[in-house]
């Protein structure tokens, strides 16, 4: 086995993101102990920081380690018991993954869809709330398989006078890139994941939880069936006592730290206002390249773009020339849109105008190879125009 | 918030141990997809080396996504199913751990004890055995609370003829510093955490599955309580399908890349005398220096050494200095042992003969600051002569 130096890529889809140097040069910090006066240090750190990020004041946020879906599962075990209903809105797959991990903590799950694409409307949540008197709501913000952007107020609406009704919102692929208003909404549990806008390895999954969902856990009947996931003990190892529960990913905790202070430093509208802008640059350009965007006009996430692949084009084949000669990753549909669309990320450090640039470029010149009709030259005009007049 | 830079540790806890430069630069590299062709090599050259390491030809070896309370948790809601008779066998922390994860997987648990510092003796397991007819029978390898080595062969030749019972071994404290003997012990379900002998930062669980092992998750009747953990899913991310099931912690598989090839450099079983060594050396130098060890003498981990806390010695302060004078930080016990031992290990990196001579040396010093009233200067020549003769 020979050492391994890892290819240039430009990471443009729905995760991983490109690291900052500086996140990865935290890693390389020696070890120290979970327990070292200065990791507790560190923790104290990343705890205040993703507070700033989620923009909340809740006494219970910290990184569960582990990945996203670990996230999503330290959720749903802790605020579902056995037999409680529970209403999972869904218009695609990690809206899917949330009803099956619901069922596998007990919860009777009714679901709300929506077609892909689109997000899911109030009305059909206020009739299912109605009917099936859930004690949990669970929804995903940004939808990493369509690329379609919740709107998270609509829905809370629905729910206010249901004051027994936790809500979960899935943040994995919206956090530190576009505004959850997490305490202004007043969403009970948000979990995210490090890999996205956060543009930390992963292997992490910042959650936050509101008094409502702490209180949620302390009267639960039945104990949490992960012990690994259980918050009323990762809270005492996050919490004052630092108790010992498991061992902290120690390395990937520093690199956290160092990701929420390049956060600091730039701020966190700034950013949004980043993520925002070179979105609107990349859908100008697809546009102009008389591409269509596969999320509807009014729901578009900033961080996860999603593009009808033209007919006749084999979308395989248009990946594989971007990987091959630029290094750059953008990834096809998964389920239904296997081979329907292309899903282009422009998350934390990916989140870059030179890369919409290139990747426009690129894409026109792949395209122009693979027979695609459309017009030439016209999309980086097109994003570039937006650049100028943002 | 500032730069953090880590302060001089040496590692002589009972994990995580000290990183060689090598891994911690291996996680510099840049971010690839966790599905990108380049990591896909990096999955099968892990996997290959993780077989060697346990020294398996099993076709299910994979690191969870997760520390090694993740691995232990894996272990249980795969193989347990609700209602399921278990056996587990402990005498210290990590046993009774085995114990509760195992019920909330649903198991109907009966303990087989032994004294804390001893082993758990074969005929009581096979009284156990014989009344409680299990499914499944845990344990764990080296108890990292008390520094016992369980010897493993007594007690799988008292499983002999139950073909239908699944051994589930913890080998957090032993896997690649101890021999396990995986295949010729014939043991189902062996999981270990990156953080201690293979001295990879905190955040991965490898394990390895027998056929039979195999065979019982094929033939479960329910779904696994975990999603996230649920090897039947896995299998198909880590095995030649590449599904995708969630975004594998990127950076720390490549630092447990570089583990192995460290590990194949060195040779396994040159490493287990390494540590063996190593251990030897300390006892001897502990027990010339008048101190007793907790461990039975004929149970004596070679990766985790406990010695108990001389009588009028604040065994707190004890650690206090050797950490600020010098860096070096040994650890306390848990629970029962609060107060009365220090636990010191020699894991993977840690495992060194200046380790072990600057610690004797430190704790001469310091002990005589404390007024502990043995011999002077004794530890570490009787080290030294246990190297001499090595």
């Amino acid at each position: 086995m020979k050492e391994f130096n890892a290819p240039f890529r430009i990471l443009m889809g729905p995760g991983p993101s490109d690291c900052d140097p500086r996140v990865l040069r935290a890693m390389s910090n020696s070890m120290v102990s979970h327990l070292d006066p200065a990791f507790v240090g560190v923790m104290d750190d990343v705890q205040t920081g993703l507070e700033r990020v989620f923009e909340t004041d809740s006494p219970l946020t910290l990184p569960i380690s582990g990945t996203g879906t670990a996230g999503m599962e330290t959720a749903m075990v802790n605020m579902i018991e056995p037999g409680d209903n529970v209403v999972v809105c869904t218009a695609g797959f990690f809206g899917d993954r949330m009803q099956t991990i619901a069922e596998r903590a007990g919860g009777i799950v009714r679901r709300v869809e929506a077609p892909l694409g689109r997000a899911v409307e109030p009305d059909a949540l206020r009739t299912a709330v109605e009917e099936h008197r859930p004690r949990v709501v669970a929804f995903v913000h940004v939808e990493t398989s369509t690329g379609v952007s919740q709107p998270i107020e609509p829905l809370v609406d629905v729910l206010r006078g249901h004051d027994d009704v936790i809500t979960i919102v899935d943040c994995v692929a919206s956090l530190a890139g576009q505004p959850i208003d997490v305490r202004r909404n007043g969403l009970d549990f948000v979990y995210s994941g490090s890999q996205k806008c956060l543009s930390v390895p992963p292997g992490l999954a910042p959650i936050t939880l509101s008094d409502k969902a702490i209180r949620r856990l302390d009267q639960r009947r039945n104990p949490v069936r992960s012990w690994y996931l259980d918050l009323s003990r990762l809270r005492t190892y996050w919490g004052a006592e630092r108790r010992y529960h498991h061992t902290a990913p120690v390395s990937l905790v520093f690199a956290l730290r160092e990701a929420l202070r390049l956060i600091a430093d730039e701020g966190l509208r700034e950013r949004f206002e980043r993520h925002r802008t070179n979105h609107e640059a990349l859908v100008a350009g697809l546009e102009a390249m008389g591409l269509e965007m596969f999320a509807g006009k009014d729901v578009r996430a900033w961080t996860v773009n999603t593009v009808v692949v033209p007919e006749n084009v084999d979308e395989a084949r248009v990946r594989g020339k971007l990987l091959a000669r630029h290094g750059i990753e953008i990834v096809g549909g998964i389920e239904e849109l296997k081979g329907r669309i292309w899903r282009i990320g422009l998350m934390g450090s990916s989140s870059l105008e030179r890369n919409v640039l290139l990747f426009l470029g690129a894409l026109d010149e792949i395209l122009a190879e693979e027979g695609y009709q459309g017009p030439r030259g016209t999309g980086v005009t097109a994003a570039a125009d937006r650049y100028r007049t943002a």
